[in-house]
């Protein structure tokens, strides 16, 4: 530990080690990750583990295996320091001891991540259990403090217990709050039922911030739930280092004072910071976290003398670490003449014991936070708490590993706040501007939609509402600015209720398209010569608008292909990015490249467009594929003619509305839907078409391939395909994988959005060892889901797209029966285009199941002796587009980085969900041609390249610049 | 002139405008070149010529029309000051005032580069002319300095003339070193014995430097020629700024010595110094001259010095206008003691004339360089000594402009050089390093062969010889590390002398073709995961091995498909830059691109290949095309099968070679040559071949293009091509056009190798006013060049490459009779597959001499009315590859740049000999589809791209790193 404070690489590996290590269950398993963690490291580290990663690399032998023991014996030592024990009778006797050294407890739980209905049942039922062992324990038990009560210090239980309340519902999410909370209280009731019959005191934690305004209101639930009004020994966390606990305590204690009930909190400075701020960074949130230590102590000192104040109602656990803040609560609360009864300090079980001792001598009521439970489960908590001991600005390893000095560490953290002055600011830093950003900010992604706000949830709801007044209206063509009737009109339908009309479109024939081309070829000449800066302004332009309208945009996506609520908002940011990332890159692809230095000669390297370009979209990310296709093109200085698919017109529609209004040059973008039969190979044939992005099928983008390449007569350039096809796309869980990850990222990476991703994972290759286990979290997983309409934010997952959609994955899901084992096959609403969610195991490489791109809620389960074969067996089919692997090797993930050859690679998170600039996302393979949407190289496709190359020299003369190899 | 010593940007433009400036004839085009030039400039210029470039803006008017007046006068002015007259009467009028006032003289004939036999004839005749007109004025001057002798200062002739000896021939080079020089000791002798006839002094000029030894022997045959021995009054120029004239004046005092002759030396700084240097920076070769003024100087002194010293054979004219370089000689002369006869000054006419006068009342003896002649062919002259007046290290800018210090001025170059110390390197700096070079050098063109070297010339010869021994041979296939031999054999024959076999080559039929794949399939994944820099290394090593073999690779080009010597040499250096440009890129595209920032996310983007290449490579280019292809396709990753063109496998064997000596690991390059018909689909439609390079004809190019497009059964990837087809490029000559450049840049761009590049010139789309002139030049410099086999290196242009291209071209010049006017069709050896070198005039857009490719010695002029239209016919055919504008217009070239859609385009200079790195090359259009070689975009279409994205997050901690946003 003190070695690993000295050391960031090491910290790194020993940290990742010791959460792998409860799955290293053979001695080979353990030797492999220790050289793999360990034996690539720098000369620097400890010489034991050098020795035995050596030894380990040797193949193994009595060195390695002593290692091995040695290991295993110290981390389970130092987990043993911090969990009270792996069984009841071990905990038992330790909180028996505990209490004989004036100490009280709270127990809780360490569980795995709940990903299932099941694991919340036996997390609830463990509790339950919990409290009959704890009872057991109550009358060997003297009260402490106050001989004569049958309470501890004359006023609190002797029995205290710690509940998490996400691992009671496996279905929590910010987006169906009112679905979350009362889910929860369902299991939490009899917890609490039980606890209050048995006079034990009930906190409930706080954990992520997401779970946060569901923990408040399950806490207000139960605290007003008839029949508990009258039980006060129900607590809750608070975190200081929240940017909202201030607010969120004044309303509770209002709250409760409205009520007139007494309350319990236990105040706390949080324990999911890197978390927290990871997770905002790359979802691009305001950081909901204090970013300055300084900062979360002042907060916890203002939360708790706040909570003193308030002392008539509110009772204070003030549970830190740090000699300031818990002497400064002790003082605060003696300044502000509070009962004793009304507060008392709280500290970790196994950490800094001298603290305890010291604390328990002057402010005498001490609880001990208890974990208790196995050691796998409680990896989770036992890498937290070494986090926290090694953090660089913890009070624990100043004090105790670094002797900084007295005074410093007892600073009242206002003070240390004014000293770090400006340091202390949350915003989001600017990215450096790039050179050729011509004063507009640099790229960011758009943030994902924060639904643990209210307003966001409040907005799509009424987004949804108003849409659905404007269902059932009839949408022009629009070509060379002007809307186009015709005489064929199709209709789109809300697939969850196909009754539900969306709207009608006239559709496009022959005709149409040869007035659009015309239109375009007419404006091309003007659009390829406008500067560059401002194509990319209409862009900038069309993201303003789309911004604006970023919910409705989205409704009309959960009305029309029927898409979950955050995933018709991702569309609409990924469609917004699109515009924001092509348009910057285009600034910076306009700028001319020198090639050389010779003097008297500039030469100079740069783009054009190509010409018009067919854009025919695909109705999976009716917003966002189109919009990107459309944008490149036009940026790029080509003019465009759109082709949405005929099960997403109306949303096409909603493009071209962004389009026309940014200011579009009339001609540059032509709005044609059209039956793929009536205008499809037209389209393709087309002389005067030099470039088709197309996104879509296997099949179709074959035959455009095989089309667009037959030179026209008249025909000006050779045309471009960009095709992006279909996927088999597999996910690797490895024996060492972590199943609280893979579980959950597997389920959504196959039934989000039903499946209908070209990026959807329809394989999960799992090694043997873990195949079991892994299998049966999977299913009770996806028992656990919801299945309905998406306009529900409690469902998961809803219905396919059309009937036709529906009949093929029925078809696939006979071929699964006879050709694996159904394990889960899902009832499904009777009304609407929906399949059943599926699963099968037994897949094997050259099935059907394995093979083929069904493009529903079906996965495919396939064993696997060995990683090698599993990356074989992941790359054994003719698509190349995502990937995953679930795995805690480091050789392994290194492995499957070079040899799992997919256009997208996922470790240890789900496959899809690619964000543009970020995952560059496109394959290979049958999977497509060209390059990745949203990455570096894709523009480059819609432009020829030019070079002009300038002799400067006249008469011997020459002007030189400061970039000639001059003399 | 004072001004734009102080702006650099000024000076460029005002120099520009003096060169363009007697092309300027019409009120209309004065003006719009005033704005052009010089509207846009700064606030900061003088007022006259603002007010002046505005009132042309505004549409002219009695404003413009008066400054253009006052401008014509003041340029007209100037160019009076240095030249002595346009015609013969007023240049004597001028010679007689100036021995009036005690000054000697020299006439030298001012006139446009020679680009033709006329023109050199013309130029010889006004010698001719001179001489008697000169004889004219003799009578009426007496002689200077001494009254008594018929001779000036008792020794030297009256009458002195300097010649040009480039401009008497119009097709010297130093590749043909000995004909260059007979033909211009020929055209000289008439001159020389009518001097002679006249007791006129006669110097031969030093021009450029790549005519010095020619110029050092005509020098030596005039002075030992029979009839001339006796007359001393023959001199040569020395320039003290070559690095080589110490030992070149060496040389020449030892021969004079040796041969009993006296001689003459006029001794000169140099007045090509910019001009040298850009050559040589541009063609990478050591720059011939000092590069710091003190080094000139010095040369200067230890120059005169050494001449001074061999006084009883040489006489010196020390010609300069810095005044410690003339006193310095003035001195030394008078410390050797040298007789006064002995020694002369010269400066130039209306050059520093305080300095001449001080210098005549000290040195007595004075003679003067007169310039005579027209004013628009003495626009060069003027230019150059605007610049001499101008530089900024200019003795005379300091000492009249200036005002530095007079010990400054007066310092002895040496101490100058003391004091400049490591400033005066003449080695070529380094360009900084890329990031991703690994230590690599950076990126250099090979440099361009250097025949003023006489050792080049000498192993040119030598390796035809060589090659020559080695003819006939029989050359198996490389397949898999192994030569193969079928049953069927192809022959190669010289193209100008088809009795010549080349060799003979075993074709490959379809059996090979699979052996090949099997082979490649076999070694891909090794291939595949070889490291970038191992693959790297051995295109280095290739680099190295065709270095060691460049002239005998290009010895083989010469005889198998006539291509000149120095553009066979150009093909190998070509080949060789392919080698070091794709290394060193790969090591860039090989590090992966983070992509995003977000703490927790580890998300990179990189290449892999796409598996099998076929290269089908065409004959023109036989090494360089083929090795580029080759290259850019095994340094990503793929294996390759190489198809050579059947016109040129022994060279396509070289290649083999020099990769099989490289160590490209078996089966990773295959040389498997074959009949089109027998292999060609077979090898396009082969579903295991994923790229497929091609350089050659359109109609083959859009053949493999559409079968390529057809997924075959089992096929694992969408096929890439990357096809280079033909041109239809153009050069636009526009009214202002320099035609000393224009004329001989149309020449080689259109007969340089037969015009069988598919960069060559095949049309001159030539300005109305402007037509005339350019025809006229044009017409002769193609009459004035040879004909004949390339291994004579004074041979312009050989024969076509084989019968079929003969009798196509024939056809074209059948049909092109009956569209326009023939203006030349050159008569060609009888023996070999000549085509007549042929020129058409009133060639119309839509006839097929303006549409089709016709990939020979043909040329079709266009005639334009206005720059718009002639952009208009450029653009107006099926191709887009190259083009070429001559302008002197910054409005018309910059419309070019926009407008004038090619791939290649180059204004000012030839069309061809696009170099990698600094000119990437290929077009659009039906011209070619993919990136251009030798760009930086090129190798990316030989690999996939994919993208890796680590959730580096583990229980909420993740490693932090410096790129990371985070706070």
């Amino acid at each position: 530990m003190d070695w690993s404070m000295r050391n960031e690489e090491f910290k790194t590996q020993l940290f990742r080690f010791v959460d792998v290590f409860p799955y290293l269950t053979t001695g080979e398993s353990l030797n492999r990750h220790i050289e793999e963690y360990f034996a690539s490291q720098d000369q620097d580290i400890p010489s034991v583990l050098k020795w035995g990663a050596k030894g380990a690399r040797l193949g193994g032998g009595l060195t390695s295996k002593m290692l091995a023991k040695t290991l295993r014996f110290n981390i389970e030592n130092m987990a043993k320091q911090f969990i009270i024990g792996e069984n009841t009778k071990d905990a038992l006797k330790t909180l028996s001891k505990l209490r004989e050294n004036n100490f009280a407890f709270s127990v809780d739980i360490l569980g795995e991540a709940t990903v299932s209905e099941e694991e919340a049942d036996q997390y609830q039922r463990s509790y339950l259990d919990l409290l009959d062992a704890l009872e057991k324990g109550r009358k060997d038990w003297k009260s402490l403090g106050n001989e004569g009560s049958d309470l501890d210090w004359g006023h609190a239980p002797k029995l205290n217990i710690s509940v998490k309340p996400s691992a009671l519902y496996s279905q929590a999410t910010p987006a169906d709050l009112e679905g979350s909370v009362q889910a929860i209280c369902q299991r939490l009731k009899p917890i609490l039922s039980k606890a209050k019959q048995r006079n034990t005191f009930m906190c409930i934690d706080m954990e992520q911030f997401k779970y946060k305004d569901i923990t408040l209101e399950v806490y207000r639930r139960l605290r007003t739930a008839s029949g508990y009004r009258d039980y006060p020994n129900l607590g809750i966390a608070f975190q200081a280092y929240l940017l909202q606990t201030d607010q969120d305590l004044d309303e509770l204690l209002k709250w409760a004072r409205q009520k007139a009930l007494s309350i319990s909190i236990r105040l706390v400075k949080g324990a999911y910071w890197d978390y927290e701020t990871f997770i905002a960074k790359q979802n691009g949130w305001e950081v909901p976290v204090y970013t300055s230590k300084a900062e979360t102590d002042a907060a916890f000192e203002r939360q708790a003398r706040k909570i003193l104040q308030n002392h008539d109602i509110c009772h204070l656990a003030c549970a830190s670490h740090n000699i300031r803040s818990l002497f400064a609560v002790l003082e605060m609360a003696r300044a502000l003449k509070v009962p004793e009864g009304c507060y008392e300090f709280q500290v970790l079980s196994g950490m800094a014991e001298p603290i305890r001792k010291g604390l328990l001598k002057v402010a005498k009521r001490v609880r001990l936070y208890c974990p208790y439970g196995q050691l796998l489960p409680g990896m989770a908590y036992l890498v937290r708490r070494l986090l926290e001991n090694t953090a660089n600005n913890s009070f624990l390893r100043q004090s105790f590993a670094e002797g900084v000095e007295i005074e410093r560490l007892l600073e009242d953290p206002i003070e240390v706040l004014k000293r770090e002055g400006e340091n202390t600011k949350t915003a989001l830093p600017d990215e450096a501007p790039i050179s050729c950003d011509n004063g507009h900010k640099p790229f960011r992604n758009e943030p994902a939609v924060d639904f643990t706000r209210h307003e966001k949830r409040a907005a799509f709801s009424k987004a949804i509402a108003e849409v659905r007044k404007m269902l059932g209206r009839t949408y022009p063509l629009w070509i060379g600015g002007k809307e186009v009737k015709t005489e064929d009109l199709l209709s789109s339908v809300n697939p969850a209720n196909p009754s539900e009309v969306i709207g009608h479109i006239w559709q496009a024939g022959r005709n149409e398209i040869d007035l659009a081309i015309a239109a375009a070829k007419d404006v091309f000449p003007a659009w390829q010569s406008t500067a560059a800066e401002n194509r990319a302004r209409y862009l900038f332009r069309a993201a303003d608008i789309a911004r604006r309208r970023i919910f409705k945009l989205a409704a009309w996506q959960v009305l029309e292909v029927g898409k979950q609520w955050d995933q018709a908002y991702a569309d609409v940011a990924e469609a917004i990015d699109f515009l924001e990332y092509y348009g910057r890159q285009m600034l910076c692809l306009d700028v001319p490249k020198r090639m050389g230095n010779a003097p008297g000669e500039l030469s100079h390297y740069f783009y054009q467009p190509k010409g018009l370009a067919a854009v025919i979209s695909p109705w999976n990310f009716p917003l966002a594929i189109s919009c990107g296709m459309c944008s490149a093109a036009m940026v790029t200085g080509n003019c465009v003619l759109y082709k949405p698919s005929g099960l997403s017109p109306v949303v096409g529609y909603m493009l071209t509305e962004i389009f026309r209004e940014a200011g579009i040059p009339k001609g540059v973008f032509n709005y044609t839907p059209g039956r793929g039969k009536m205008i499809g190979d037209y389209l393709v044939d087309h002389p005067d078409i030099s470039i088709i992005a197309f996104t879509g099928s296997m099949e179709i983008g074959l035959r455009i391939v095989e089309r667009a390449s037959k030179a026209q007569p008249g025909q000006p350039n050779l045309k471009k395909v960009i095709a992006e096809m279909g996927g088999k796309n597999a996910v690797i869980i490895d024996d060492d994988a972590d199943l609280d990850q893979a579980v959950p990222h597997v389920l959504y990476s196959a039934f989000g959005y039903q499946g209908q991703k070209c990026s959807a994972c329809s394989r999960a290759i799992v090694l043997e060892s873990i195949h079991e286990k892994f299998v049966r979290r999977l299913v009770e997983a996806a028992k656990s889901i919801k299945i309905g309409a998406p306009e529900d934010p409690a469902n998961y997952m809803g219905p396919v797209v059309d009937k036709a959609a529906q009949q093929r994955i029925l078809k696939y899901i006979e071929i699964g029966k006879k050709e694996g084992t159904l394990l889960l096959s899902r009832e499904v609403p009777e009304e609407g285009f929906y399949a059943p969610l599926t699963i099968f195991a037994d897949i094997k490489p050259h099935h059907r199941l394995a093979q083929e791109e069904i493009f529903g809620p079906v996965l495919a389960i396939m064993k696997a002796a060995t990683f090698d074969q599993a990356i074989e067996m992941a790359n054994s089919t003719r698509f190349a587009l995502t990937g995953g692997v679930f795995s805690r090797s480091p050789r392994h993930l290194e492995q499957a980085r070079e040899t799992f050859r997919v256009g997208n690679l996922y470790l240890n998170r789900g496959i899809t969900g690619a964000l543009v600039g970020r995952q560059p996302f496109g394959g290979f393979k049958l999977s497509g041609i060209g390059s990745k949407a949203g990455g570096p190289d894709y523009l480059l496709q819609f432009m020829d390249q030019r070079s002009v190359c300038e002799n400067t020299m006249r008469r011997g003369f020459a002007p030189i610049s400061q970039e000639d190899d001059w003399i």
